[in-house]
C-alpha cells in the first residue's frame, strides 16, 4: 500500500488551539505564535475567529492578530465566519479562507446551535456565495464526524450526506473532525471513504483528537487511503468546550515526527514548530501536550554544553 | 490488508513499569496492582525481576510479590533472571517465564553492559539451557531495535542477527522493543519483517515506547504485517533508565481501546485495566499516563451521580 509522498499540515493551533484558553492571550503573544508558524513553512494557518466576543472571548482581538502577522506569499490564513458580520471582518481583515462549520450529529447541532443540521448548513448559504464572490477560499468543518459526546454512534451516512450539502455549498475543502477523539483507525478508513464517495478527496482533510491516544494511528490509517491534508495544533493546544474530557488536538510536532519518519514531504521544518510549541506553552505556564515536541527539546536541551 | 482477530497483550507495568521508580513500593502495593491485572484478564504479566537488589533496589520484594499474588490457571507469570542466581530465584519463586535480553546496538552492549551483542547473548547460554530443563518458558528481549540513543540508527541486519542468535538459545518468545520510542511505522513493518525472516512471526512480540507519541501508530502498522503479540504497561508506566526522555511504555488502555475499537479480541476487561491504572496512579502521586486510561475514567467519574 504507497502513501502519498507529500501532505499538507493545516496548522490550527492560534484559532481553534487557543479559542478556549480561559486567561485572555494578549494580541502580541498570538502574533508571534502566528510568525513562527509561518516561518516554520505552513502553507495553512488558521489564525483567527470572527465570532461574537461574547461567545469566544479570546477571539476578539481577531483583527488585531490579523493586522500584526508577517504574511508570507502563498500563505492561506484561514478564519471562521458564522455569519455575515464575520464574513465582512474576516473579509476586511485579510483572511485568506473562511471556514464555515456543522455537525454530523444531530443531537450536538440541536444541543449546541438549535437547529437541525441540514438547517445549520443552509443558513451558512450567504456566508458561502458572499466569500465566493470576495475570491475567498471556503472551507467547511464537520465535527463529531466519528462519534457525539451526546448521542454516541454518529452514521457514515449522515457524515457523507453533510459532505454533500457542504461540497453544494461550493466549498473549496471539507475536513471532517473527531472532535471528542474516539475514532480508531478501521472505521476512520471508513468513514473517510464515505466521504470521499461524495467529494473529492484531495480536497477532504482529517481533523483528529488525540483524546483516546488514536490521533497517529488514524492518521495513518488515513495516508493508507490517500488523504493527504490533516489539521493539528502546535503543541496539542485545545479541545472542545463542549466535550467533556476532549482535551486535545492531535500535536502538529507529534504528527510531523511520524510523516518526516515515513518519508513523506511536508515543507515543514520540525525543529522549528518544536520553539514554537515550547514559546506558547512557556507562556500558557504549563507543558507542551507534544510528545515528540518535549522529547526533541529534552534531547536538545541536554545536547547543550 | 486483514488485521489479526485475536491479539496477546503482554502486561509490563509491575516490573518494567516500576522498576525505575525511586521511591520503593510496598509489595502489597505490587501484590494488588498484579491481582487486578489478573482480574482484568490478562493471559501474561510481568511481574518481577530477580537482578541484583543493588542494581534495582526496586525489584527486590520480588520473591515477596510472587508469593502474594493470587494466580489464575493458564496465566504466565514472567520475570527477569540475568543469571543462574536469579534463574534459581525465580523458579523457586514460581515464575512461569524468565526473560532474558540484549541490545540490537553494540554502542548501548558496550555502554550498559561492558560487551559486545554477541558476547551477551552468549552468556545467557547456561540460563536458557537450565530455564528449559526447568520447564520454564524463555522469552529474549531486544532493545533498541529502532534506534539508540548513544549510536543512532540501529540496522535491521543487526536485529535479525540476535534474533537468530535468541531462537538459537531456545526462546519461545522474542520480542522487539523500541526502547527510546524513536520508531516509525514502515520502519517498524520493515524490522519487524527482517526479524519474522529469523522466527516465527507468531512467536515475534513488539514492544513500544510512546517517547515521541509513535506507539500507537506502530502497532497499528505491526498487526497489518500479522504481529499478534504485544507488550504494554497499565498507566503508561516506565521508561529507559539508560535512555534520555525516554519516559514512557506504551499505555495498556490506550492499545486495548484501539484494539477493540478494531474489533480485535482480547480477552481483557478495559474498563478494569483502567481501575488498575488509576490505583497505581494513585498510589504514585501523579495522573496515569494514558490517554484513554484518563478519558474513560473522566467519562465514568461524570456518569455518576
Amino acid at each position: 500500500m504507497n502513501l502519498p509522498h507529500k501532505v499538507k499540515i493545516v496548522e490550527v493551533g492560534p484559532r481553534d488551539g487557543l479559542q478556549n484558553e480561559r486567561e485572555i492571550i494578549p494580541a502580541a503573544v498570538k502574533v508571534a505564535l502566528v510568525d513562527r508558524l509561518t516561518a516554520a513553512g505552513f502553507a495553512n494557518i488558521e489564525a483567527a475567529s470572527f465570532v461574537s466576543p461574547k461567545w469566544v472571548p479570546q477571539m476578539a482581538t481577531s483583527a488585531e492578530v490579523m493586522a500584526g502577522i508577517r504574511r508570507r506569499p502563498g500563505v492561506l490564513y484561514s478564519a471562521l465566519a458564522p455569519n455575515m458580520q464575520g464574513l465582512e471582518a474576516a473579509h476586511a481583515a485579510g483572511v485568506d479562507e473562511v471556514v464555515i462549520f456543522g455537525a454530523a450529529s444531530e443531537a450536538f447541532s440541536q444541543k449546541n446551535i438549535n437547529c437541525s443540521i441540514a438547517e445549520s448548513v443552509q443558513r451558512f448559504r450567504p456566508v458561502a456565495l458572499a466569500a465566493r464572490e470576495m475570491g475567498l477560499r471556503l472551507r467547511g468543518s464537520i465535527s463529531c464526524a466519528f462519534g457525539c459526546p451526546y448521542q454516541g454512534e454518529v452514521s457514515s451516512d449522515t457524515v457523507a450526506d453533510v459532505v454533500g450539502r457542504m461540497r453544494d455549498l461550493g466549498c473549496d475543502e471539507i475536513d471532517i473532525a473527531d472532535t471528542i477523539g474516539v475514532g480508531t483507525p478501521r472505521q476512520v478508513q471508513q468513514v473517510m471513504a464515505r466521504a470521499a464517495g461524495a467529494f473529492p478527496i484531495a480536497q477532504l482533510s482529517g481533523h483528529f483528537h488525540d483524546t483516546y491516544g488514536q490521533a497517529l494511528a488514524n492518521i495513518y490509517a488515513c495516508l493508507e487511503i490517500g488523504v493527504t491534508t490533516f489539521h493539528s495544533s502546535v503543541a496539542g493546544l485545545g479541545g472542545c468546550p463542549y466535550a467533556k474530557g476532549a482535551t486535545g488536538n492531535v500535536a502538529t510536532e507529534d504528527v510531523l515526527y511520524m510523516l518526516h519518519g515515513l518519508g513523506i514531504h511536508t515543507g515543514i521544518d520540525l525543529g522549528a514548530v518544536v520553539d514554537a510549541g515550547q514559546f506558547i506553552a512557556s507562556h500558557l505556564g504549563r507543558k507542551a501536550a507534544s510528545r515528540a515536541g518535549n522529547a526533541l527539546a529534552a534531547s536538545r536541551a541536554a545536547a547543550q554544553p
